[in-house]
């Protein structure tokens, strides 16, 4: 029985060891922390995990490794976009054959300026190919990453084509009017906002909940937002200060260096190219905006 | 002894089997054509060969088959750009201990809104994984399709900073203002234009020639143009007729149209998702433009 795709759930970071490759332990430390605080799940290896600076072979490697150092997969979405639909295919069915609870698939996001009859050529290709063994389906829009987004249109498509394994969006566009058209498109399916400021309005709308960034380092404080279905004034504040400091960097190398701070560990601040990573002094100024927050580690 | 870098060059299309597989078969008969009809040499995996729509593995699997198949590794550029580094070196080291004439190298290509620095690294920490063993590198810039481009000053930072493994760019952007920047910011390097339309401005300025989409299907006509040093009017007229009725469509699913026409083989237009096919009479009309110019194969 699959966790219930809702609630708030962090986008995670992937931390590295001295050869940048994925460090395994701190990762499941990581995890660890993250449910501790309040975490209904997590996600690897989106956008924040930096997925698409690591091989499909390593992608898998590491949800292999975390299993066999005991997470729980029915918390765990496993991030399975590529350019190749062909690499999305292996890994979902990957992602299918270990259990976890669900898959989030961006559109093939090389080629632009495709029609949504396109993308949904290539989701239906990828469905067919993946629909014995693939855990829930959340599509992942992050157009101003990807440079390829999903449509309200298309994912409402998706869903009445695939019903049972297309099973809600992940919208990462920072637009409320944007959340609301997916909830419009897609009654019924799990509508996530990739940003947390957005629960106040995607809660009063029917959205799921959030899948965060900002919540590898801020969990409590978005646990408490989401369970105050958006009303804790201060929150939420606390949660648009970070989100503003944090804006003059790229989000991943900030949010290492946030954590590279709170744990007095430098190695933490690693990531791989094309990202640089930030200096431990951007995580104190980060860390220094909410610190009157109560965080779960309090090194 | 590698071919020199410059002169005519497809960007080669990858012929599909009826499983959307590369056919191997179809793709050594295009490249003698091409090879018979005036190209100096090709590119395989370009953005016009589908690259990004094939696994790391296919890739590999494609060159060494047409290898094995009789093709000259010195007429060979191979691409290599893929949105993680790690794959961009595992498909340099492989073209590399293939003896290719040169790679072309997109930027890692996901991540938006990174600096020239950011890249350089990227592209640092990919030359130092490859360089014992890597063919000449050309850049690739093509910001319109890939999202993230080369700038003129990171492009003559890494010859200077690379030298005698950077060799030169593809400028795929279809600016003469581009071209002419690259030109300066990289003084001897091989620059090669995208669009063959600017041979004329590129040859006077100091461009090598063209990677061109549409030398899969004029190979004759850009040799022609090439060979006048640009002064060919009606080898221009013709190539510059051809890319207007092109561009009402997506460039790779129109010009394997064409060939599915030339050939009377459908399944030339097969294309991998995301792309979509085009309807046979596509390939006839963009044929009628130039009925008149010789092509390489009449049947």
């Amino acid at each position: 029985m699959n966790a219930h795709l809702g609630g708030v759930w962090a986008a995670s970071l992937t931390p590295l060891d001295d050869d940048l490759d994925p460090d395994v332990g701190r990762l499941v430390a990581h995890l660890e922390r993250l449910f501790d605080a309040g975490c209904d799940g997590a996600v690897l290896f989106g956008t924040t995990g930096e997925a698409t600076s690591f091989s499909v072979a390593e992608r898998q490697q590491v949800l292999e490794s975390i299993l066999a150092a005991g997470a729980d997969p029915d918390r765990l979405i496993v991030g399975v976009g590529c350019a190749a639909p062909v690499d999305t295919v292996t890994l979902t069915r990957h992602a299918g054959r270990h259990g976890v609870a669900g898959t989030l698939m961006l559109p093939p996001f090389y080629y632009k300026g495709l029609s949504d009859d396109d993308l949904r050529g290539a989701f239906d290709w990828i469905f067919t190919r993946v629909a014995a063994v693939s855990p829930p389906v959340l599509l992942y829009h992050i157009p101003q990453v990807s440079g390829v987004g999903v449509s309200p249109a298309l994912a409402g498509r998706l869903v009445e084509g695939h019903p049972g394994l297309v099973r809600g969006i992940k919208d990462s566009s920072g637009s409320a009017e944007s959340l609301h058209a997916f909830l419009a498109a897609m009654p019924g399916a799990a509508v996530f906002t990739g940003n947390e400021l957005l629960l106040p309005t995607g809660l009063a709308g029917g959205a799921a909940g959030t899948i965060s960034g900002p919540a590898n380092v801020h969990s409590a404080t978005i646990r408490e937002l989401f369970d105050s279905r958006g009303a804790n004034e201060k929150a939420l504040a606390h949660l648009h200060a970070f989100r503003a400091d944090m804006s003059v960097h790229q989000a991943v190398p900030a949010l290492k260096a946030v954590m590279a701070d709170r744990l007095r560990d430098p190695g933490w601040s690693r990531v791989r190219p094309p990202l640089a990573p930030l200096p431990l002094e951007a995580g104190r100024r980060l860390n220094a905006v909410d610190g009157s927050v109560p965080t779960p580690f309090g090194v």
